[in-house]
């Protein structure tokens, strides 16, 4: 042993780049606000790849089931690529990563601004690309992430959409958002343990599904990806209606399930997926307030996501070093992926 | 041997129903035109799960892509659950099923219509909850499914959102619609022997990648929807650019990586992606023209689709039997599936 890794070490960072997130975007989100109102901003379009474009998904549920702007993910070829002919004159265009460097991130939020659109990126690079590309920057404050595999960048991510959110009304949402860096810290220290013995049982498997729902679906797909970044496993996410929809049918005896649990109105709806996969045969890992793998009780839905990743992030940092992998170093991968 | 399964035969049946729904759609899409042109309708909401929701991917890529509209797959939850409060009296939102019958499609489209948008459904059972829901019902002819795993309902989908886009004004594509029955009748006689042989090499795996981009996008995840649906095998749909931000970390000499070659501007991109994934070991099924499944050649990129999905739907059906499976009736699903 050479002592933790750069993800476990960045795993633990994660409450202090929350808070310092939350402090520092309080007034370039009321800017942002300010001038969404002022130009009569009805849409969102949310452009990223990769772990950025989960926390995207998680601004997605918050920005339009609790703000009312429409928003759509963007599919960034149709900007950079096929010249898609859209009038954004009523849009903000919001690029998300933690680089700011991703060169096709960059050309899509400058295609939307030649179409018309508000830009705001939210980047953890104060003076990269995509932050001289637009006119509201939001900086998060996670410090240097030098493992390869986003975690505490993905977290401040989640904190930037919340903190927009909260600014734009959502009053649920503000009143939890101080109470963040303290839960994960406590999620941490509950979860590090058990996540440790079900990395065990898992040393042996080749694919996995993740599956949680609402504002905490953006959990299971990043849960799967870090599975399949560090760990090499091939594990999607999907929300727990899609898994109905078909993908249940490949669930075996042979299958892990990480079952998140948020609470909320989808709570029975979670419960009833995780007796099914059961009954299935399937290995389920449930994830949650006194769950297998346990948090701290959130707030509200809206922030179990801010605790609900942190044991699915050890839970692949453990299992990757388990497999033989460095979690810091995933095959194949760098830091600036450079996608056109 | 008992005869073909259901799903070969109505595999075989795409032709005659992408034929039939192009024919019977001309004059309920102008009528839909028509009225998205009076109303001054800017962007697009389309509500759909599993299959139907890979139909909507392709849909938005061509209505966005090619016509200009603003388009956002929801997330029914948002709608049905959340209650967002978005204001849709500019939007189309267009529902996808071909049961017609799922309730939280139907749930979520008539929350659509309170919000002030025009509704509109693509569905192949013309009195279904969905079809009465809506002001503009477009009602796809390919006859009755009894597999349940969707293969000529896909298509005819397809072909819906593909009429819809030509007589928006997507003039390369409307030149080629007349052409695809022929070259889907072609591509089934090319590509049914390869996939056979094809399948032989996958039957002990069990995990996969399909992986495509742009305007095909849509059939990597609907070949690995069928993969896992009927043959068990946890195979993940990629976009090329999505699979390099980090899930190619996963990609070992025991994965399989279905390669969809499209041709068209992403036509060097998907080649390079392929000879990365031959590099790191894995073992590349490549579908298109000419290549190891082969197609007929499609009119252009836009329309490459219609092929492309075929060979992927015989090497899945040829797989579920090798591996012991039945691909009409997949473990635990059923032809309408029931989530709200």
């Amino acid at each position: 042993m050479t002592g933790p890794t750069r993800m476990r070490l960045e795993i633990a960072e994660q409450p202090a780049a929350v808070a310092a997130t939350l402090e520092a975007l309080g007034a370039p989100v009321a800017e942002l606000v300010a001038e969404l109102r002022a130009r009569s901003i009805a849409s969102v379009v949310l452009i990223a790849r990769g772990s950025s474009d989960h926390a995207a998904v998680y601004g997605r549920y918050l920005l339009e089931g609790r703000c009312g702007l429409v928003t759509a993910l963007a599919a960034p070829s149709l900007y950079t690529t096929y010249a898609a002919p859209v009038d954004l004159r009523h849009a903000l265009a919001i690029g998300v990563s933690q680089s700011g460097e991703t060169p096709e991130i960059v050309a899509a939020l400058r295609y939307a601004a030649g179409r018309g659109a508000l830009t705001a990126c939210i980047t953890n690079a104060g003076g990269s690309a995509i932050a001289r590309a637009v006119e509201h920057p939001l900086v998060t404050r996670a410090g240097d992430e030098r493992s390869v595999a986003a975690t505490k960048t993905f977290t401040a991510q989640l904190a930037a959409f919340a903190s927009l959110a909260a600014a734009l009304g959502a009053s649920t949402l503000a009143r939890g958002l101080a109470s963040l860096p303290d839960l994960m810290t406590e999620t941490i220290a509950i979860a590090e343990a058990p996540a440790a013995l079900a990395a065990a049982t898992l040393v042996d498997d080749d694919a996995a599904v993740c599956v949680a729902r609402g504002f905490s679906y953006a959990v299971a797909l990043e849960a799967a990806l870090k599975l399949k970044e560090t760990a090499a496993i091939w594990a999607e996410g999907f929300s727990s209606a899609d898994l109905r929809h078909g993908p249940t049918a490949a669930v075996t005896s042979a299958t892990p399930a990480l079952v998140l649990h948020a609470g909320g109105v989808f709570a029975d709806d979670l419960e009833r997926l995780e007796g099914e996969l059961r009954a299935r045969g399937a290995r389920v890992v449930s994830i949650g307030p006194g769950r297998r793998l346990g948090t701290a009780t959130p707030p509200c839905e809206e922030l179990a996501p801010f605790t609900l990743v942190l044991p699915a992030q050890l839970l692949a940092e453990r299992l990757a070093r388990l497999r033989g992998y460095d979690p810091d170093h995933p095959r194949g991968l760098r830091k600036v992926t450079e996608t056109h």
